[in-house]
């Protein structure tokens, strides 16, 4: 799954977390399950609204930093530099090449998690992680994370083009 | 997002399509955004059951034209050599290194989408792609999905322990 730093306001102030367990719902729309132990869900249940950061490999240290200590013992606005868009209540990271903010859709309730369903409203995006005009994830260079051996992996190369690579079987069946 | 191919048995039959649209919500779950055209959401439903197995790159073609065309269209139970689990209505695919059978919790409802939440019953696994006992990545080589450019890329190498890397910085903070 793809690393990401969530962000919302928490009692005035930026902060961020680290999450990996995320998903797409329908094309317009991002999950996330999130332990209801988490600062961040308490600005996301007041505000209604979040960011999803994507960051680069060269920030694993600060992205996994994000993940070791909550916003409860740590002011966690300082680590990154903050900026806002329309939604004005999710602050997103300078830092990383994407951004997108969310206005949160619905809440599914686990016993430990809560899954926040948000629609993204706005998508920032640095012009040096472009390629033609689209998003060239190689220079993105996101940080992929596995549960199973608790490890951040890279991205490897593009090797297939979706909903075509299959069309050679179509002439053979 | 890594790509998956979903299995759930429709009309008494297997049928398989490709998602990449997927999430993970709570530890145990996760999430599929399906658009509802899918004839495989029919089975899902009947059945509160599904399968999401994990194809390898070498399958990249059955798997791409797997989501070219409808199970409306093409019996696909013969496009993959099926088995069965504790579910007994979830039907997985050999040829996949790893399969989930899961049991159907939750549906989001969206206007074009249904999100299917489930509760992972089992997680089958090829003996090949393990390494000291758990699974190792680099031999399960996922097929990864960008919506963006719309096409397939390889995992890339492991390269930082989570929950450890950023440790570096709680020293210095």
């Amino acid at each position: 799954m793809p690393t990401t730093l969530v962000g919302a306001l928490v009692e005035g102030k930026p902060n961020y977390t680290t999450i990996a367990h995320v998903g797409i719902t329908d094309p317009g729309s991002v999950s996330l399950g999130m332990n209801k132990m988490h600062f961040t869900n308490v600005g996301i249940r007041m505000n209604g609204t979040f960011s999803v950061n994507i960051p680069s490999v060269n920030m694993v240290e600060k992205t996994d930093y994000c993940g070791l200590i909550s916003g409860k013992k740590l002011d966690k606005s300082r680590l990154f530099k903050t900026f806002f868009g329309t939604l004005r209540t999710a602050p997103m990271i300078e830092e990383c090449p994407i951004n997108m903010e969310c206005k949160l859709t619905r809440t599914v309730d686990f016993p430990s998690h809560d899954i926040f369903i948000g629609e993204i409203v706005a998508t920032y995006c640095d012009e040096a992680v472009l390629s033609d005009g689209i998003v060239d994830l190689a220079k993105v260079e996101p940080i992929l994370f596995a549960m199973n051996d608790r490890s951040y992996w890279k991205l490897g190369g593009r090797f297939a083009k979706a909903w075509s690579v299959g069309n050679k079987l179509k002439k053979t069946k």
